[in-house]
């Protein structure tokens, strides 16, 4: 799973495949021929794309991936049922597209049980601020939904799409799963696994991966991924992994039940054709499908169109990076909406929706009304890039010391603690 | 895997498959498209046919499949090394064609280690005698070389290709288990897993499974097995599954040196076409080649060409059989070479090579002399069918008698020591 790498990433453009909602047809067909309509957005789970300075268009996206968006009335109702305000990754439009997020919000008004699945494909040792998207997400709806959260670490899918020995996609699972953990998570109510290990140790991982299977076709892989009949068949295979975990069964040892739980997915919106498979999958094993809400992407330094690389150390905070290094990277590489000019840009006034610092801070400053205030500033010229620049740093900066911190405190068996295959604590 | 099952095993045929050696080409394409060549032989991991009497020609097999005749040069050898003769089987050529014998022969010679491992794809409840073969091969192998045995029950493989619920299947494998045990292997040096379970509390064998599904295409599976696009993703994997038992690394607490340790596969010849595969990818694994010796088929009652099927009670003889239903399947269905009229026997004489009688003592009649004697009185009509049957129900009725004689000894605890994933005793 690609949940928390999706945002920015957009490496190996080369295969253009671009699905559509639903019936799992191709618009774009793989090996580098051009779509017919809509050239401009590439999105699929290993490649993500725009010619647009401002990033990938999301209304087309959610109308071409056949999802629903979330509303003001979708929001109000979250509010109402969970007596606190939305997190601002929602009030943003971060997140911004879902699947019958509804039942899930019905789910909770009966006290019913569900719970999260998100995940994420280890492909570098070191994390960038990117990443952290979908599991911030994940954290806050556990707190506020009180359920269990599993994470899946897709060594297996990283081995076989890369140049990775089993024993490396192993090691930076592991390597991942401390970041992981250094967000936060309750260790009482989550449980972090890496295929390449967990398959070996839970029968019924395995036998669900094989009833998945035994309901989804090469027609139907090559529809919704654009697998070719040169592609390995560890790929063509490898989706019903991913779909494992969206069953409820797949974790006897925490859904003790015989009734199937329900499922809520937040994710990268790249990873959606993943789980429109599980969700035509499902009903047939006798599951119900699983929720989702999608994110959009994390823009890459060099701006929303252009690929942000985990090998590229200049386009991406990564949180190894050391305050210094943070700071000339931004000032350095985040492309500014601002004007050639000062004279230009007090007169004009700066683009927000296109500068990179200004989408740092919409990731990942709290506070609405000091949002609002820099947009405005920035937008009528009396911010200058510079400026603008300087709060992004300010923003940034602590969160990725602060998890340095956490991530340093972890001890190995704390790490242990997440990964051990155990009951987990919820309130159902 | 189907090592035991195929002997006469050749239901459904509807998809006509033929398999070249080596580049694994096809020369005839599935969905019932008729080969070009050679259309009187259909072999396949699943489907047997012949319209000779005689059945499949296994000269020409051999040069299809690209193997090697078991030769008087290479039985010379084997008794010089293992000082006794070899088994009937080996010797009437019931196993007729191997890969890489010379080197197993080398290896014992040198006192170097090596293992053997066989299988079967569990899709009844009941083996039939010719599911025997290839394990009594085995265990005749295993005591003459003083080495591990592992046996896989592909109970994965029967749920991906057959209506079977994954439950169905694992209860089958452990019925089956029950009938490969009694037949009597060392348990100090067996181990039996049904990958349904197994798969799931041994993480070498996922990861070995994820290194092989790296190294091979849909394309190189469309080639070897006939799959297409409309088949499952979990057919398109199945490959790798059979195929990781072939490399040691898999049974780490079988094998614990790091030294890859050779292989060999008694089986069936309609399973060489994943030895083929395995064979290519091994090296670029850094292991081995495994080595092959490959049985003929065991004829249906109904004669060598035609097909002998599970579900057909009279078509064949059962392990669960009392020894009037024996009696009464081979006298009333088991294929003659006799002459229509006794008059016409006696002058003219009967014909061994396509009578189901005289081969099932070709296979369960130890004796070459007497075996001689028969086929010598039953050729110049001497021998009535109706003697000859009587021979054959002689030869056939005791050893089921003693199958359901040690089957039922078994207990729970005998049959899961097999099971059990522990360190085998051998000799290296």
């Amino acid at each position: 799973m690609d949940a928390s790498e999706s945002p920015g990433v957009t490496e190996g453009v080369d295969a253009l495949t671009l699905t559509t909602p639903g019936d799992g047809k191709v618009e774009k067909v793989p090996n580098g021929v051009e779509a017919t309509e809509d050239d401009s957005d590439v999105v699929d789970p290993w490649n993500v794309a725009s010619t647009n300075d401002e990033g990938i268009d999301y209304d087309k996206l959610i109308k071409r991936f056949g999802s629903s968006k979330i509303d003001e009335e979708l929001i109000a109702r979250f509010e109402k049922i969970t007596g606190k305000p939305v997190h601002h990754f929602i009030r943003r439009g971060i997140f911004f597209s879902h699947r019958d997020f509804h039942t899930i919000l019905t789910l909770k008004e009966q006290g019913k049980p569900f719970y999260l699945y998100t995940g994420r494909g280890p492909s570098s040792g070191s994390l960038h601020i990117g990443h952290l998207i979908p599991f911030y997400m994940a954290k806050w709806l556990q707190e506020t939904f009180d359920v269990p959260l599993v994470i899946q670490l897709t060594d297996d899918e990283k081995s076989l799409w890369k140049d990775l020995k089993i024993e490396e996609a192993i090691k930076l699972a592991y390597e991942n799963a401390k970041d992981i953990i250094a967000i936060g998570f309750d260790p009482e109510k989550t449980f972090i696994f890496n295929d390449l290990d967990f398959i070996g140790k839970c029968p019924a991982m395995y036998q669900n991966m094989i009833r998945i299977q035994k309901c989804v076709t090469f027609n139907q892989v090559k529809g919704i991924f654009g697998f070719g009949d040169s592609d390995i068949i560890g790929k063509i295979s490898f989706p019903a992994v991913q779909a494992a975990p969206a069953l409820s069964s797949t974790f006897p040892f925490i859904f003790t039940g015989k009734k199937p739980v329900h499922c809520l997915i937040p994710c990268a919106i790249d990873q959606d054709p993943y789980f429109r498979m599980t969700r035509d999958v499902a009903p047939r094993l006798g599951f119900p499908k699983c929720a989702l809400i999608h994110s959009s992407f994390f823009p890459a330094l060099q701006g929303a169109k252009s690929k942000m690389s985990a090998s590229e150390q200049n386009s991406a905070v990564f949180l190894t990076d050391t305050p210094k290094q943070i700071k000339n990277k931004i000032n350095k590489y985040a492309f500014s909406g601002g004007r050639a000019t000062v004279e230009e840009h007090r007169k004009l006034g700066g683009n927000p929706d296109v500068d990179v610092a200004f989408q740092l801070l919409k990731f990942f400053l709290e506070n609405d009304n000091k949002l609002e205030e820099v947009r405005v500033a920035y937008k009528n010229g009396d911010m200058l890039t510079g400026e603008l620049k300087k709060l992004a740093i300010e923003a940034v900066s602590p969160i990725v010391e602060e998890h340095q911190k956490a991530r340093k405190a972890l001890t190995d068996e704390t790490v242990a603690k997440y990964f051990e295959i155990r009951p987990l604590k919820f309130a159902n």
